[in-house]
């Protein structure tokens, strides 16, 4: 048996939703170096240590945003063709994996305890675009977070310059020629 | 004119050098979390004024001396054949990223102001072994990149699991067919 404190949607989950939506709210406002807890805290109309005590610290609550918007808003862009869905999907990841919000997110996750939510995340949405054309040949879907998001996640991160789109069109031909 | 406290391997080479190998030696002792600033300048035989004028703080210190770890101390592995070669960087690229000190290294060096070298640094590695093999039809280096470093590191920082060996040698043999 639950109480009703505990029921989905109930205070608890109240409190974490006005908390995510005061650092969204001043991440949009001002540079992310200089938000901090205290911030949040009057933001939301919660004390510090409310924070404190659910997050441990601020990278681990940035993160935990950060997790939370990855999740997306809505199912991927349904163009009519199997390729057609795919490109757009991998061209809107990149546009927005490259964006200065979309950079702090991907910094962000890696302090959160659970990283791996990434690929689980853009896995589901693939898989969601590969089922609506369940009779015809195409790539898995670790191959295709393989070739698409991978070189954008890496070269956003570790390269000088972000992944061109005519490579990214190129790696995809390639996961379907397999 | 350039004062001899500013020639190459002068006293400032000889207290960095010092500083990054008092950090790599705490790196192996301890834990990264509980390393200081205090105990590198201790072990540096310096103040840590010094490590903060010359750094600003300990992620910048530690992002510099992950970059430069990041150099390779040799030439890649001659195996007799181009493919053999690539293969071999590729397999000791994996090992050593997903190891904890390679994990480390990556989420470090992203505090760098240059963390782009990561790509010229392995783009110099791969480069090097095609241009043993001139004469051979071969991928471009930023393809190479694309399809073996970038899934490695991807997976180690996003994914539940690390890439696995039969995926990366299925992305040479994918590298090498187009």
């Amino acid at each position: 048996m639950t109480g009703p404190g505990l029921r989905p949607g109930g205070r608890s989950a109240r409190v974490q939703e006005s908390i995510h939506s005061a650092v969204r709210a001043l991440l949009e406002e001002q540079d992310r170096s200089t938000v901090t807890v205290p911030q949040i805290a009057a933001r939301a109309g919660v004390t510090p240590s409310t924070i404190y005590r659910r997050w441990g610290d601020l990278s681990a609550l940035l993160a935990d945003v950060a997790l939370a918007r990855m999740q997306p808003d809505s199912e991927p862009a349904n163009t009519g063709s199997l390729r057609g869905d795919v490109q757009a999907w991998a061209e809107q990841y990149l546009d927005e994996m490259s964006s200065e919000p979309g950079r702090n997110m991907l910094r962000d996750v890696q302090s959160s305890p659970t990283p791996g939510l990434c690929v689980t995340i853009i896995g589901g949405q693939l898989q969601m675009i590969l089922d609506r054309y369940p009779d015809q040949p195409k790539p898995g879907v670790d191959r295709l977070i393989n070739l698409m998001a991978a070189p954008t996640v890496f070269r956003i991160l570790f390269s000088p310059a972000p992944l061109e789109v005519e490579e990214l069109h190129r790696l995809i031909e390639i996961a379907f020629s397999q």
